[in-house]
């Protein structure tokens, strides 16, 4: 009997909702999963416990956690000391380009991975971006991602080699948050265990009322479902 | 009399000869200079001397010194364990990828430079990059500069909205070493201040003999100059 060598994936893993299902469709997809964990002068450093759980969860082999300095360029409500935006009108989230938004965040992470990917002479790359139920970040629409993929594909030696060929893998791109949340069910993610929240409480409870936890709540809303996740008293079922 | 703003741009800024020559022909064009210096766990961190010093030749109006940790992901002899290769044969190092060669670094540091220029509110952004005498790097070829702003303009708020266009300006793209010294020297570069070698010494003088120091050392002695920088006695001439 042959063994046949396991595919290897760098999975960008921050613990939140959106990140956690994609390292489970990765591993439903039978890659063993080398988690890359981006810590970049944000608040909510309680998701890295989550990301650690995570990855403990879907048996990654290796996890690295970077850190890296974003907020020496400031420009964000995450990294610099600007008030997190709270209850936002729907309408607003979906076009607006909030203040959460972190200067070529995505753009940083996926080359980071692609440098991992490249020493570990792998060419997939999986991140949990989505472009519908989304907060109207730039680099999460699917445009973005395809000029990515050819970018990586000419600045590697896999890409002049042929090796590996870079592909970035979106599996969540075109779902709703409600199609994730469902779809992770599927895949066996324990929502308990991850933690989307701008702005929690030091004991790392949910505020409830972020654009990222309105996300959340709605697709749990849509998906019947109550989230496991721990809130602020009272305000699981704010929408 | 009024006073036009000036033009902002975010030069990558390593204290090298290219770099220096860089950052010098972008304050040519009236650019009001953002040295973004990046240290990557490399040993050469007497580079990081040189990018201060011509930081300060050239009035940069700030400088960042950011740190970033690939060693986390070796597989170079830049970052890793392994030791700088010595005395390539011409042929071989024009046209094999070398053990210098750090995993995605140029788009890493493209990635934070876009990063600095979107806070700034600038899509201008200098790197020096050389495709002719350089060590076959993939992420120094035109059609990666090319895709790396196409993709830039797609991943950031200024893409969206069209409010300041990215642009790579590689100013050193196809000249010959020789010509880049020429070219800086007319532009006031001391190349005494800059420094290349991979491998220098403690007291930080170059060792004559890695890629860097001999594609330096050609160049020099094709523009018929003497290169200013500190060598170990005797490598000077070494070639």
């Amino acid at each position: 009997m042959t063994v046949t060598p396991q595919k290897k994936a760098v999975v960008l893993l921050s613990g939140g909702l959106d990140s956690a299902t994609c390292a489970a469709l990765a591993r439903q997809e039978d890659y063993a999963l080398y988690a890359l964990t981006i810590l970049y002068g944000q608040r909510h450093r309680i998701e890295i416990e989550a990301a650690r759980r995570v990855a403990a969860a879907f048996d990654a082999v290796d996890q690295a956690v970077i850190e890296i300095d974003l907020r020496r360029f400031g420009g964000s409500a995450l990294t610099a000391d600007i008030a997190v935006p709270k209850g936002r009108a729907d309408d607003v989230m979906s076009t607006e380009i909030p203040l959460t938004y972190v200067p070529a965040r995505n753009t940083i992470f996926l080359s980071y991975a692609l440098a991992w990917a490249e020493v570990l002479g792998t060419g997939d790359i999986f991140i949990g971006v989505n472009a519908l139920d989304y907060s109207g970040y730039p680099d999460c629409r699917p445009e973005f991602i395809e000029a990515f993929e050819r970018m990586a594909n000419l600045a590697t030696k896999t890409g002049v080699e042929g090796t590996a060929p870079i592909r970035i893998h979106t599996p969540l791109l075109h779902l709703t948050k409600a199609q994730i949340i469902r779809r992770g069910l599927e895949a066996g993610v324990d929502y308990g265990i991850t933690h989307s929240c701008y702005d929690p409480t030091p004991e790392g409870l949910a505020c409830g009322e972020c654009d990222s936890c309105r996300l959340r709540l709605k697709g749990f809303a849509e998906a019947g479902i109550e989230d496991p996740a721990p809130y602020v008293p009272g305000r699981r079922d704010h929408s």
